[in-house]
């Protein structure tokens, strides 16, 4: 109910994710009547979907401090409970994401061993499987040495189950590559995250770039939630803007115009690959169960694209098998502890 | 001589400049011997040319403190020097930026009233003049309240004056545009603009979000040179992502591949407007001098670009309007110092 569009295009987002998820049935949290109205609308909906009666709605501009005290009987709170209940396995929400955040934490709980939840999305690459992961994009806009090294085993974590990648490849973010620059946590955790690389079973790059993000030199890029935030958009808004561009250069003359037609294909499967509608979906990760962070403002292709996300992930047990790893990296630290040195050899 | 693409690719650029620049002249710093090969190569070069034979380089992983400390002698410190001494009016390097902005203020000295010099970037925006100023892009890894205020008055003048905007917009950069969200610095940086923007003759807009930076409703863009950097090398390894696959779409198909014959023009037209190179050249703002900072893996084209930035800063005079702005700006906080209260009537 709280995101930018508002519930038709998420109703809209639902049809066409049932379509294309045939497995997949819906909870919808909102008022009833509204929402049954809506639903009823999309043919073959209305047999996928459930939905919970409430009347309250999270604003964008909510404190999430004030919704963590007086958010009961909102739709978020309602779907982030379906989750604690076991009724659903994955809540997906267009809403205010800070308040997200703090009422995912108050009701699901943070993972034994993780201080900071983080958020991680997908990042268009040149990888063979065409996307990077980067975290934190927004859960805290802080990140202390100990919290990007949690980040580190997450990220690694969600390659192997999202991405199915083995031995992923964690990177950094930093203003240079150089072992001096940047920051003083972020120097700390280079040695951090360099000594748990062998335990962890990832590669660690060292520092990467602005520029890394999308290339093909790493997997997962480490950064604190204000930075990942600020890159995020920085690079929806360029992609954005070259889409723009791009439209126009193809309208500018006669001939253009024809060569648009006969390019039609090609552009099409680009204008996908760099859509970021198609990679909406931001995972919270570090919480006991899942949930997906879709824009506040996407559409009815962006919403279908952040459920598909969140009915892939249900379909690995990727809540279960993060737990695991993480409590298996809390072990290691304390063997670790115990042996009075780092060694890597627990496991 | 410290740039990626060494000497060669430096003259080659300052052969093009010379060309497109029929007024400037070039006083290059180096191997006299080495350089002068290089010049006698390009027709017409040598007689706009004084080489100042110097034998030390500044290496791209040299730290700044140790340039400040044992620099004397490098090709870096000499074309600094040049400019100290009124012997050339802009320096224009593609050495590594924390020794050249920590020699810059060893030789050039910060302008009085400025705690923290920024580098200023142009942007490829929606505006009718094809281009927004973003600063701090990385001279400095920390900013506070004061620092990024005094961002806003140096980014007014360069928005002025490099830009021809008689009363620019001003944003603050953040992770949402809500008042309370961001870092505690933030938050006082947001009053302390708003309260400047009468006396300092510009718009104050607000936060701005990553997204917002090539946008038409601001015209300059204000952060940390920590995160200024990551969004720059964000949005410049985007837009390179997105020509090669553009670049790949348009050899799919035979029919695609007709096509980009045939919208050439147009597209051409669009990749000189998103090429990192054409835009290349951060200026330093807050010195008393101008000295201009190429991209290190800058080509021909890269380098042509910086120095026709630089000529037009030359032109107009820019370094003595700065400094103009800045001291009265000083003035009118020590006013309103003393009358206890912001209020915006000094000027």
């Amino acid at each position: 109910m709280g995101g930018d569009t508002g519930p038709a295009a998420v109703v809209a987002g639902c049809a066409q994710a049932a379509q294309e998820n045939p497995g997949i049935g819906l909870i919808l949290h909102g008022p009833a009547e509204e929402l049954a109205r809506l639903v009823a609308k999309r043919k073959g909906l209305a047999e996928r979907c459930e939905i919970r009666d409430c009347d309250g709605v999270v604003t964008m501009d909510a404190k999430p401090s004030y919704v963590m005290r007086h958010g009961k009987g909102t739709s978020m709170w309602s779907a982030i409970d379906a989750v604690r209940a076991g009724e659903a396995q994955v809540c997906v929400s267009c809403g205010n994401t800070g308040a997200l955040m703090a009422v995912s934490m108050l009701r699901l709980r943070k993972l034994e061993g993780i201080n900071r939840p983080a958020i991680a999305c997908l990042w268009p690459s040149r990888n063979p499987g065409g996307f990077n992961i980067m975290l934190d994009v927004g859960a805290d806009i802080r990140a202390d040495e100990d919290d990007l090294l949690q980040y580190a085993l997450m990220g690694t974590s969600y390659a192997r189950n999202g991405l199915g990648l083995v031995h992923p490849r964690i990177g950094l973010l930093n203003v240079g590559t150089e072992e001096h620059k940047g920051r003083a946590e972020l120097k700390v955790a280079n040695d951090l995250i360099g000594a748990a690389a062998h335990a962890g079973e990832f590669d660690y790059v060292g520092f990467v770039e602005g520029g890394d993000i999308p290339s093909d030199r790493v997997d997962v890029i480490i950064t604190d939630g204000f930075t990942g935030n600020i890159a995020l958009k920085t690079a929806e808004g360029t992609a954005t803007l070259v889409r723009e561009l791009l439209r126009k250069a193809f309208a500018a003359t006669p001939f253009a115009r024809i060569a648009a037609l006969l390019a039609y294909t090609s552009l099409r499967r680009l204008g996908k690959r760099i859509d970021p509608r198609r990679v909406n979906g931001g995972v919270f990760l570090g919480l006991n169960g899942t949930v997906v962070k879709s824009h506040g403002s996407a559409d009815a292709t962006g919403i279908s694209a952040a459920i598909g996300l969140a009915s892939k992930l249900a379909q690995s047990n990727f809540s279960e098998r993060l737990a695991a790893r993480v409590a298996s990296a809390s072990l290691a630290r304390q063997d670790d502890a115990q042996q009075g040195a780092v060694s890597g050899k627990q496991e």
